[in-house]
């Protein structure tokens, strides 16, 4: 403490009604906090509990224990006493407590070196891509990017090979010189499966042993551990998603075990299941989910489970595992997932299901700042109200068109919704149209147009609102929908729409301008409709959904909708009562 | 897939009944997984399911759909779509969707540069320090070392400068330079509270504006905010664990705000207290507390609250923090705990109460690589059984001599835990004694000793082994504790005894040999005793319990615990039976 230091013994006696007066020099000594008692002192009056008499003698009026006011030596430890135990990755709470102990240098493991070798003829380095991407066919390598990072993160030093060539030579000389290198682990990135460009476990083979070549997990299933000359060689699967997996499950123990540190398991929640997610038999199945805290209740909704998808990863909150012995589990089921993000991320989050639009890019984006995360699945309007029905969502953004009054989303929500009561509010206008290549090359202009023999339509599923516009308008024009080539092929966003007319697929979809003009593509405009967000009642007072109709009724949100073209945001925010 | 390019159109038809032949070259071109389709093709045959019937002819008994075995142009996503929203933090699986959409350079946000500028004429810096510790009467500087540590994990850059001396002028010349500096923010550390040499206030009133001297936090309430030139400049107090807090709960917020991150929210977790925790009015207090699994529930148990003990937050599981409006919380209380390890950490520790040996730091160290951990409590051998008692601890560490049958714990086991199934484990046999200064000035040789005039003692709290040792003695030599100067004044572990030997508080403590070795001090010996582990029956099948079991009675741990000297390990591990 900051004050004078003195003998406990001379403030024996002192009181409010017997002040003791002490002379600085002689009987008290200044100190400050941190500092070493002088010798003959054995206890602190706070420079608060002095009041001086003359400019060397001060009185107390309470009396002092000894070693009062004094942290004594060993305190906190002591000599022989255990700082940090061996196989600790130190913090900086640690630096502390090992300098305070007197430790300035401690002996730690070296970084464990990995190389990581992609190979594959169809790769083109990162920094050979031009502005608009890889040349078609080929595939920029970023495989070794995230290995990489993921090395880093472990604690190891990650060394990007370049890209080795599909040929069994070429591959077997680089796998040689890796083994020779100062490397502890060595990658080799895709050909790893049976295809006939796999060539990674016959190099490994030829040099030394394959120990592993397949595993049950999915994705990841084709990998391979081995040996060579004492040192562990893995090689992992080319799709971005089961490259991650297996390197995480097979790669990460590995160099968690060279560097002496305990397994690092991600912390885990529970949840209960949005859907049923069904698993195949005999291999663990590695589910990428989304989680939201809806209500009492953590939910769980499975992303596509496509081992392309790097996306997957990106988005996810968590990973469930389904073990090999399980067809997956029901809806409703309480799961085990192992967290990407903090929890406190996923209580800041709102979930939005229901129908799709690109303007839930701006929405997340605008909403970060202000400390609230937006998680959307698009499974089209109807199931966003069935959705807030299971209550498994805090919003769900819908475009349901009531052919007998022309208004929106209420007489859906009487019908599916009676028992809940929400609030519904203006999203966006927006135009929906036929999305055609660029020139619109087969003249499509009315909804005849869809029957013609030389178009293919592609479609959107059933329970989507621009499904529903698209049957209204048919209905209105005496089409029977079977005439439609290609009314029967269901995609489940605009943006997948637009991207079968890009590739070829379809000749025409149906969707909004902005997912047209993304993708470069020519639109014939057909209705102006209206995309609101369905919200319980019970949410209102929620903050992060108080948040996010602020932010929606912002002018920065607006703008930047606007600037996307094809969008209204005239009534945006506004309540729309029940009719 | 690696397989063969058709056109679905070719294998329309096929069936098990009916093969399928299709030509190499013409009607079938070999393609391998990631390669684009080549012309006039829309679907995949499977490498497996092909059946060569000639070098370039093929069977096969599946017909396809068209698109099957192809992944789509933007499966995952398209361009316009957000890959990632701004003002995120990029990991590896984000720079593998970035690269997989082309995006090879991305603008970041600057980390912001933090200078530190440890002041007291009392430090030295830790390169100064020897072998042997910092010259008497100084402290080493480290809390600038641990407040950079905690700067570059939350990716600002942190520049230490040198230590400053307690002087009003050069504090404010240190000042005056950084905020002329690159730097972002300027955090001094130490000098914020009022003692007669705390300069940082008034420096930054001289050049700038306090906005705040005072927060209602502890430990952390001398802290300053100000700003000089529109930089934010913070003093914080110069104990470790305030000024590591201060900076956490003020500073941390200022750096993510600068990098457009949210707020860090650490993870939370429930528990009950185990004891109850008092806290003072009026102001925040922050309680580091060790957290155990033990059967159902989570125990928090608090460890010291002294400021100037940077282990307990390196030992701390977790921070709890009781409301400035609160006076504390009684045991077995609910409370949120945010945590500083991972949950699956928790999970994977053995909590350990009651008394203090040093052989639990090797066996804490050794307990490591098998992925186990120990948390342990020291609140003597009595308080250990309790702690089981309340189902708090999984072991309990105890040396309970009956003085009527000379037997350790057992009969204290059927005094005070009736209703708990438990079994007893020998730990190690350990010597007893006299703990005195090097040379035995006092020469203390036997009990009788203790009563002499010219000779203080310590003693151990009421319950602990040492204690109940002590009294047996003192009980058959016919001694009156009262007659002992400083019988009253206990201490919690022998080292803490040492250490009053050691600093001359007292002339004599009864403690175990490697106690007095670890400090230097001379050991008279009285007794060998035993200190044993107490399990419930419920947790011996427990794989961490297992696992402990195991390590005890390994070569390993016994070595290390004869190096120590004073003890020996004969019967370590073994069972001993209810008598």
């Amino acid at each position: 403490m900051d004050g004078f230091a003195v003998s406990a013994r001379d403030t024996f006696g002192a009181g409010p009604d017997n002040l003791v007066r002490l002379h600085v020099g002689t009987q008290a000594r200044p100190v400050n906090t941190g500092r070493p008692l002088p010798p003959e002192t054995d206890a602190v009056v706070m420079i608060e509990n002095v009041n001086f008499v003359d400019e060397d003698t001060f009185e107390i009026d309470q009396a002092l224990v000894p070693w009062q006011n004094v942290r004594k030596v060993g305190e906190d430890f002591v000599a022989s006493e255990m700082i940090l135990p061996g196989r600790h990755q130190i913090t900086p709470y640690d630096m502390g407590a090992l300098l305070a102990g007197g430790v300035v240098s401690v002996n730690v493991t070296a970084r464990p070196r990995v190389i990581i070798v992609p190979t594959g003829s169809e790769l083109v380095p990162i920094d050979k891509m031009g502005e608009t991407g890889p040349p078609h066919g080929l595939t920029p390598e970023f495989n070794s990017v995230v290995l990489a990072g993921l090395v880093e993160q472990a604690g190891g030093v990650a060394v990007r090979h370049e890209i080795v060539a599909d040929d069994f030579e070429s591959i077997k000389a680089v796998l040689e010189e890796s083994v020779r290198s100062d490397a502890n682990l060595i990658v080799i990135n895709a050909g790893s499966s049976a295809g006939s460009e796999d060539y990674t476990a016959a190099a490994i083979r030829d040099l030394g042993e394959v120990l592993v070549h397949g595993v049950a997990m999915m994705p990841g299933k084709p990998t391979i551990l081995g040996v060579v000359q004492d040192k562990p060689v893995m090689g992992n699967p080319g799709y971005p998603v089961s490259a991650i997996l297996s390197f995480e499950s097979f790669g990460l123990p590995v160099l968690e075990a060279m560097q002496g540190l305990p397994r690092h398991h991600r912390p885990v929640t529970t949840a209960v299941t949005a859907r049923k997610i069904p698993s195949k038999l005999g291999r663990e199945e590695f589910f990428r989910v989304k989680l939201g805290k809806v209500g009492e209740k953590q939910v769980a909704a499975s992303l596509p489970r496509g081992a392309g998808s790097i996306t997957t990863l990106t988005r996810a909150d968590g990973i469930l595992r389904i073990p090999s012995r399980s067809e997956g589990v029901e809806q409703g089921a309480e799961v085990t997932v192992e967290l990407l993000r903090t929890p406190a991320r996923i209580d800041r989050t709102v979930v939005v299901i229901g129908s799709h639009d690109l303007t839930l890019d701006v929405l997340a984006d605008e909403l970060i700042p202000r400390d609230v995360f937006l998680s959307s699945s698009h499974v089209g309007s109807l199931g966003g109200l069935l959705a807030l029905k299971k209550d498994n969502a805090h919003v769900a953004t819908s475009h349901l068109l009531d052919e007998e009054t022309g208004t929106y989303n209420w007489s859906y929500i009487k019908k599916y919704l009676p028992e809940i009561a929400v609030k519904v509010f203006h999203g966006v206008m927006r135009e929906q149209g036929f999305i055609v290549p660029k020139g619109n090359p087969k003249s499509i202009r009315t909804f005849m147009d869809l029957t013609r023999e030389d178009v293919t339509f592609v479609n959107r599923q059933a329970g989507a609102g621009t499904r529903v516009l698209l049957d209204h308008h048919l209905d209105k024009a005496g089409i029977d929908p079977s005439s439609i080539r290609g009314y029967e092929l269901e995609e489940y966003t605009h943006t997948t729409v637009a991207v079968a007319v890009l590739s070829g697929v379809a000749d025409v979809g149906m969707g909004v301008l902005a997912a047209a003009r993304a993708l470069g593509l020519d639109f014939v405009p057909v209705a102006v409709e209206q995309y609101d967000l369905v919200i319980p009642e019970k949410y209102l007072n929620d903050e992060k959904i108080v948040t996010l109709l602020e932010t929606i009724r912002g002018a920065s949100f607006k703008e930047r909708v606007l600037a996307l073209g094809g969008y209204g945001v005239d009534r945006t925010g506004e309540e729309i009562p029940e009719p």
